[in-house]
């Protein structure tokens, strides 16, 4: 099984496609760009949703649902907002489906033209900010605190499943407020929200900046961003959190009374975390052998394999191994006691150190005996033989420590890709030989910017929070700047 | 508050949409037929898919996801499907906007329209058997148990809050099997998942049975579905399960090797609910001062609301509340401590009687000297002083009490709306006078079906399941019948 895998060193790209497909997560499917989510996939992203709908309600937000489509005359309404998404969306023209009258099979009906086209929702802030134009009147409405898990779709030219897909899976927050201030505070506490996610579930060490004004959302004030860095040095956003500042408010007319009396505007922040955000988890950490699964996001974390001939011997193993199932199960580890007797032991191992199971328990007759279990861990291929007494207390503090050598791994991989540079040669070579983060000063504008892309494909991924200020000179142009800001190639 | 609320003897109809928009459960959207669900409603949305998910976990079925969108070729490819669902679709023809080169704003590009129209999904069925044809080869991938959380969009032309709009939240099981009595007993199963559901957390009496062939899902060999009854006397169909024979598995290609070698077509069901339930949860239980939610589905079960003068009085308040809160809470029960100062308690009583919450507790300063609370129910507006002792076992038991109040009390209405009649007139009588299900003699044909509702708008809503067999005359056409069959009108 893991030896159909593509080596990273071969071609990183379809070892990425091999791991995503072949370890179960997601499949290409009959419609342009669109992907299917498969069982093991989706049950990664149910375990993502959980934590993060948790830690959306622990900071006072509720979840909502809006429609799918969007008016077309409402996309315009935001200048910016419509020039980002209009190149790339799927329009509803018709409703309805006729017989050919010439025999030509189902046609669409002419005569079911919609007066108005609507537009798949990209984003919803439109209908959205819309909508909220009723909700709030008064201060005494605000801050409201809303989030939608849902489906959008980005017609995406080119596609990679869960990196970039027409349609894909995301929340996202949209939120209402009274003051700048406190709308600015929402989208840094969502950032941190988000980032602390990823860092401690998905084991993946993240930059926290803002996005130059060219990379912005559209429509946006400030796009806070959290970074991560892939295995083969390209940097990923696995996040962002927008203030909007009053450009929705004032496009679609929401105002509100405020204590003092005066009607004023509403600030505004939205922030998303998408099915993207499982590209990031495959290639943060998995290996030539498959998928590697941080614990706490693992949809498995610990299988159980018997090994025996023979009824007898399985009933003695039964005797051990079901204790051992119940006891992990009521320390609240998932657990799986694999005992079909369709696959062999050695297809076994195979199959879930590609599906990245954390922690691996094999059970002989010998084992037994000798009152002990063989522990393989996913992450380093270590195995021990560990005493059965006390092992449900063993395999979670275990499960903790491959959680913490995952983001050890990551964090050290990423300290080792964050290269100081200084002049545009050096820059261009680190991107060539080393990848990873370039930190470099850059003139703020924009035709440097796009200047630097087109020559290194490199773009400005952040401007880090809480940058020092330095003295420095523009790598390409030479002309004067005061911080360094963080350049890498990107998915 | 709850005086805004229309009498559902003076408009049924308006009534239930009061309830729903001012019970902050939905809204309409600027979107023809679709609409905005609420935090509130979209709360008890979320009650309603954890209990659910949970169920369909235990019986061995996983989550997966598929495209929303669904190539036009495919809804073709099963004759009955598209009959179905081509005359209300939503259908995307293009994949971009762009500046009117004439300044009429914002355009659909005609360069950007797609090689073949891509239908927005009304339901999976198509879109899902082309990929099970990549997922099935061997009896060994058998059986496949898939259920999907998703939205669908039907064009429909008259649209209701939650009970018909043209976009809704659902959720659609699809499974395949090597056996035909295996794929029944799947459709017979989920039948019983979903009523048990509906009876023991939404508390509404079901009715199990199958469609007539008329009523059929589009593509299904046999539709089994659970009819509930409404306040009004109206039928509402709360879910439905197909058995689709070989259908679509013949339409898509899917076929299989069974242990014997041999090649055949698999079997297949399908199975949904939507968010249309809660539309008869409202109309099953709530009365002219608002909502009533069934405890074990309720998005919140207790409120408690202190009644104060002064800062001295809250605090001590708080020494007996915020106790009894932790332990409410520390039992399992969803609770709130509304102490918010920007209200007054009789405000806050209507906002929580509106709301449906199944138990308000209120405490005064008096009631506190007396070692007392004040507990009322929603369900009888009965208010009883309770001794703050011992309070949180007696609410756990309350509110199971609450649950069986309400599943009784609706029970008993359905059981005097099941009238046995045998001749026309009084069929016709019945609906006019006392409406709910009429069980009555069939001719078993499809013309005596359509007459039977043109005149009457009385369909057959089912068959029922273990129906005892009864020679009879058709009420209609007087032809033999072997069994009754439910008619109602319904929603």
């Amino acid at each position: 099984m893991s030896k159909e895998i593509t080596a990273r060193s071969q071609d990183y790209s379809q070892w990425y496609n091999d791991l995503v497909i072949k370890g179960g997560l997601a499949d290409y499917s009959a419609v342009r760009g669109c992907m299917v989510i498969k069982p093991y996939g989706y049950a990664l992203w149910e375990r993502m949703q959980s934590v993060l709908d948790g830690k959306f309600k622990e900071t006072g937000h509720q979840n909502a649902y809006f429609p799918l489509f969007i008016p077309k005359s409402f996309l315009s309404k935001e200048a910016a907002h419509v020039e980002g998404f209009a190149k790339e969306c799927a329009v509803v023209t018709h409703y309805r489906l006729k017989n050919d009258p010439n025999g030509g099979g189902v046609i669409v009906d002419p005569e079911a033209k919609l007066e108005e086209e609507l537009i798949v929702r990209p984003t919803s802030e439109t209908i959205i900010w819309n909508t909220y134009k009723t909700w709030i009147q008064s201060y005494r409405d605000l801050p409201l605190l809303i989030n939608q898990w849902a489906n959008v779709v980005r017609w995406e030219m080119r596609t990679r499943l869960f990196l970039r897909t027409a349609e894909f899976l995301w929340q996202e927050g949209h939120t209402a407020h009274a003051t700048e201030q406190e709308a600015v505070a929402e989208a840094r506490l969502m950032l941190d929200v988000y980032a602390d996610f990823v860092e401690n579930y998905m084991a993946l060490p993240v930059v926290k900046g803002t996005k130059s004004p060219s990379e912005r959302f559209a429509g946006a004030v400030d796009t806070y961003c959290i970074e991560g860095l892939m295995q083969d040095g390209k940097a990923l956003q696995a996040g962002t959190s927008h203030f909007l500042g009053q450009n929705f408010a004032k496009a679609f007319e929401v105002q509100f009374l405020s204590k003092e009396n005066k009607l004023d505007y509403v600030w505004a922040t939205s922030w998303g975390v998408s099915t993207r955000m499982i590209g990031a988890l495959v290639m943060a950490h998995s290996d030539d052998d498959g998928l590697v699964m941080p614990p706490r996001i693992a949809p498995l974390q610990v299988v159980v394999v018997p090994i025996y001939k023979g009824d007898d011997q399985k009933k003695a193993l039964d005797e051990s191994i079901l204790p051992l199932v119940k006891a992990l199960k009521d320390a609240g580890i998932s657990v799986k006691y694999d005992d079909s007797d369709n696959a062999r032991p050695g297809w076994k191992f195979a199959e879930y150190e590609l599906k990245g199971v954390p922690v691996r328990i094999a059970l002989g007759a010998r084992d037994l005996e000798n009152g002990v279990a063989e522990v393989a861990r996913r992450d380093t291929k270590v195995k021990v033989s560990l005493p059965l007494e006390g092992l449900p207390a063993r395999i979670a503090s275990l499960l903790e420590e491959i959680q913490q050598n995952l983001y050890n791994r990551a964090l050290t991989f990423r300290e080792e890709h964050i290269t100081r540079v200084d002049d545009f040669d050096t820059f261009q070579k680190v991107l060539d030989e080393k990848g990873g983060f370039v930190s470099a000063h850059w003139d703020g504008t924009a035709e440097t910017e796009e200047k630097i892309k087109e020559l290194t494909k490199a773009t400005i991924r952040c401007i880090p929070l809480d940058n020092p200020q330095e003295e420095g000179r523009c790598i390409l142009t030479g002309k004067p700047s005061h911080e360094r800001v963080l350049f890498a190639r990107a998915y």
